[in-house]
């Protein structure tokens, strides 16, 4: 069976083993205060332009979104998210087990936009009851998003002018970062992300990392204390060099760019292989992640040699996810091809 | 600098490393469903001498504890602890971030006794106004406690009397597991352990894995639904398998064991060289962590070479904490015994 | 002023002060356990026509919505409700506050159905990766609904069926429970409402008491320690004789039924009038809770009098409630219906 | 029976019932936003001589209590209190309900001083590993203390003085604060308290009251958003002039200081009885509190005519409380003491 289920079935980049060999016996302190930490800091500082950010590894994703949110928000207030969005839909209520509401709203092909967002604002605070609902503060997005889809550097921007705006933080989920940054069609660039959020993390579990997301806090208000947070909500990894070396690795020599860009190339392959063949596309997706729709038919003779996702029914029509990654091989993009030209 | 201030200062054993490289490329299911977990599972359950056991994968300590306690506790119920006891001084209050308290009880030895808790029981149910304090309904120790030190198999069966005879929870927090099974004095067993707690964890982050600990649940009470507990608090690890090759790997030809085994040797060379140079032990303790009392002057030369903890501060006197590790040498050892000669 | 805009501008129906005048230096137990509050049981008892239930008293109705859904569901789990349900938008996060997610879906005219709950579980558990979402565990409705409207005995009936059916609790919001029997076209009994919910409550505050609502558990799973749960909310009344000696006028002589049928009478009339003279209602509650559009002019000419509350805007139309009470006089209703023939 | 157990077995002052009779048909806003509750707060400015706080108001102790601590604290700290402290033992873990750990450090007579909390927050800063533990960012006492005990004017100032050098929150628990006030060794204003806590709390359930408590936040931190903390805990109640009526009654006139003096000058009577008898106290309280050793005897006697609480055993001696109110008479104080000369 070849998968292509999802974007993490294989374990990680060949160079970061060989580092983690390299250098297991090295005696160093825990919980992210070596060496290897401080490099892969630099590192990140360095490609998103910017000195002055601090940048934390936590092994996951749900973990990164618990601690982040938790920490920016008051008790009493939640955050806003596009009813598809990550957060609210998969992972079983691990923002609201910190005590906050996820504020869903409306999606437009995966993403919100700004004038949603003051929208929202305005109706809670133009309600004199304003205090019986839970107070916006707070605006998640992805990118890419669930869907695959990408914001433009325009859509990103009038985002954070709005956050800025009404004095609310806006966090930016980059699970699958790398493969929005290197979409044929992307025009915004690392430094653009950093600079157009308050927060924001860089994904390593889904783009060549063994586990690991780099968490970084550009807004000052947010930087003070942000450990305790890590620590209270069980993220603080005991050898935290693990994550260190991993994301050292990664962002040296822009392997991390230079192994998403695989990721789309194969995608795009698929893409263009799936319109040439006459199968319609559930959406139009730039990223590593593609969604079509299958006659119950061709996903039953598919499914007899690649795994890959059920998405959804639309007026009886069933749509499935194929997910591509930093190690997608021509040859198994090119075996998936033919038989789709099979089943055609 | 020859660190000895914890048990993870290095990465893991190397047949671990070998065996991600060797599966590196291996396409699996995610989420711990692989047949490397399904594998490490099955082994588990055979050291165990149990077969009818769940077991599940998580990377830290702090998300174990949390994750077991908060599924096993109902809202108003707290967990009764040893004052010493992990969850109550070194989480930044995860068990609380849950919502429930930790019932601190004074240590004896780093230890809590079977008649300690009955009390607590009685004290509770005997108030009219019982309604109005947080119910026990769940014991938490550790083996070995935070100070080295070990329950016996008595201890434990009556601990467990007690739990069993008032329906709460017994969970052994195992992160140091193995070095408390090898100890010299030790008369427990990893299936007496298994048959003598509801549910307990074999650590591996400080016993030769790069992270993660096996979450064994013995009490069908419990069972259930504890993946969803797992995802809503962040410990689903997307590649699982990692944590399913490391248990794989530590619990192939007793490894586990034998590697604990060099920790205590180490350490009992080191006990034996602190008593034979007159250096006063903090206590008497039989696992990898040794605690002794040493003057500033002697502290501060020693510090030259070597990182250890500063423990506490009795009467004027300063206690250290050295720790040895399955990745502890003959020469790291030596060196420090050398040392504490010329310091004498 | 007139005030229409909710249904406890008030304080109490003056046979509870009283009561409370006649028995102020009685001395009694505290929290709950006096006699009044166990004649308020019994009474209560007999009124639902069931002798095993439990009867506690709270404050209020955000604090009995969260003490019973957080003392029912385990952590993991959600409560299923219609998405305009007063804890998904009236209670600021109270419900999350406890660690839960709302779960909720489209209502239709305020209410949901069996067949919407019975697909929710379902997709539920044909994902998969079920444990990545939140598991639905409970079902909360309100009778009446937040717009007034009611269930039928059949609606009610089929959706307890699905909730037994899936193991899942029915809980009925009854903060109007009044209004709602009494309404002419209501086909349920209280103890129907009983017999097909496993917990409901009985609305006080804003059914003559000075506040308080009943909570009633059937179901003996949800009875043990709900104390607890009570306290832990911080809704344990130090003076709890208040809320029995409230709840033992009320049920005494029909009283609850005698005053919550003045604001149907009331609400009726309104109702009618507002037909007769041309007024679109926005929708056709026969409840205490009466929602009609108004032109801009004719809401700022009545605003002049009388206090009612914006409800929606509709396609540019914008719809206004107005809520009778126990409370409501002849006089009040009769000065409205005049001025709406004034601005008709 | 005669119930001397605690200082709320009785309804309320008679001057409060009889203005709920004069005002119960007017019709007012609600949740706190009516008239009585503006005059009550503008009563309670000029009673603490300071116009520039907020003055809200909650139903019961616990909910304040937790309202307060979870309004102020990050997720990552704690408050620090006294193990006797109200919140520590008597609330089922509301506190941790919220998420935050209770610091309970020993209590010297029902207090902690100054030097206590320094060395506290200097132990928590000077650990490498700070982030691993709650953070202290609060201190809760009670005025008086749960064993009747005060607070001098200099304890007061040095806690606060302590607290404010450190930028953590000060709040007083003042559910007795009447009876502390009004104590004949006390040397503190309720001028005092205000100038020297952020936050602290009038009660009035314990004073007179039907129930209620009126929270002030001075320190302008705190200020922000309280009302959307209060209706989140389920805190705000629907007729909300119920407790401004309350509050407003026991403002005018001194009304809440002459019934406090009622309580000490019944206690004091007791307190001589009990040293002229020969009954061997077992503090030396100067409230409406006080506690004495009883022989098992004396307890059985007293109990077949007294309510009274059993408080704790102390070498084989058990102590016992005796609480007097606002609404002690004469008659009740002379028959204890009477059957204390009996029972000598």
């Amino acid at each position: 069976m070849i998968r292509f289920e999802c974007d993490y079935t294989q374990g990680c980049h060949p160079l970061i083993l060989e580092k983690m060999m390299q250098t297991n016996l090295e005696q160093t302190k825990g919980y992210g205060e070596d060496e290897h930490c401080e490099n892969a800091r630099n590192l990140i500082k360095e490609a998103c332009g910017i000195k002055d950010i601090d940048v934390h590894f936590l092994v996951g994703g749900t973990q990164a979104n618990v601690t982040v949110i938790s920490s920016v928000l008051k008790g009493y207030q939640g955050v806003i998210c596009p009813d598809t969005g990550h957060i609210n839909v998969h992972e079983t209520g691990a923002v609201e087990a910190t005590g906050h509401k996820v504020l869903a709203i409306p999606n437009i092909d995966g993403k919100i936009n700004a004038s949603q967002v003051q929208e929202y604002i305005n109706n809670h605070y133009n309600d004199e009851n304003a205090c019986h609902t839970v107070q916006p503060a707070m605006v998640y997005i992805s990118f890419p998003t669930e869907s695959g889809t990408l914001y433009t550097k325009e859509e990103i921007e009038s985002l954070y002018s709005v956050c800025k705006a009404n004095n609310i933080c806006l966090f930016i989920d980059g699970a699958r970062l790398g493969y929005g940054l290197t979409a044929y069609n992307n025009d915004l660039s690392l430094r653009d992300i950093c600079q157009n959020s308050d927060i924001f993390y860089i994904g390593g579990t889904k783009v060549g990392a063994l586990f690991g997301e780099a968490v970084v806090i550009r807004n000052d208000l947010y930087k003070k204390d942000f450990r305790y947070s890590i620590k209270r909500h069980g993220g603080m990894l005991a050898k935290g060099r693990l994550l260190g070396i991993q994301f050292e690795t990664l962002f040296t020599d822009d392997l991390y760019f230079r192994i998403s860009k695989n990721a789309i190339d194969q995608a795009m392959k698929l893409k263009q292989a799936f319109k040439d063949l006459g199968y319609e596309l559930f959406n139009d997706s730039y990223t590593n992640q593609q969604f079509v729709y299958l006659k119950d038919e061709q996903a039953n003779k598919l499914q007899e040699k690649y795994v890959f996702s059920f998405w959804v029914e639309n007026d009886g029509k069933k749509a499935y996810r194929f997910c591509t990654s930093w190690a997608t091989t021509d040859e198994q993009i090119n075996a998936l091809i033919n038989d789709l030209k099979n089943y055609q």
